[in-house]
């Protein structure tokens, strides 16, 4: 899958969303992945939810995996940095 | 898998969840499910990959499921009821 069908869930709006994917999908991509980080992880399924019970009936879940990515954080004084572990999903569906 | 193995992510701390899932996994139980709706659903990937990196490496993910319920919301005058959808997610452990 080419990476360009990935939508990232950031603090956006859910329908802003869903309106990526079906832009996606609607301009021929075969899957498109829904990909979030920590707290976005709920918006994430909420925004394939949403796809596939109201816009796209047809749509499959494929592939759901979960993992965990380090990220450095400044601390107060922006000179050390705290590694902290962050959740991930990504959301891959099909049509 | 019966269904004493679940552990209902709600608003605890992740690691009184993490703490739960151990103890079943080490009281005998092969497989745990671990389920969570709306904005639990982050806390839920917490709960699994803090699992399986910091306390039981070998635990695999066999599933994960997503889907949408329908809750009934009491209006502010407590009469009506407004059918809303949430979403809701389910993490499958082995060992």
């Amino acid at each position: 899958m080419s990476e360009s069908n990935a939508v990232l869930i950031g603090r956006k709006p859910v329908m802003n969303y869903v309106l990526a994917c079906i832009t996606l999908l609607h301009g021929g991509a075969k899957e498109i992945t829904i990909k979030a980080r920590g707290r976005a992880i709920s918006r994430a399924v909420d925004v394939a939810e949403i796809l596939r019970k109201r816009f796209m009936p047809d749509l499959k879940v494929k592939d759901i995996t979960i993992g965990t990515e380090q990220v450095q954080l400044k601390d107060e004084e922006g000179e050390g940095v705290t590694p902290r572990n962050i959740s991930t999903i990504e959301i891959t569906l099909t049509q």
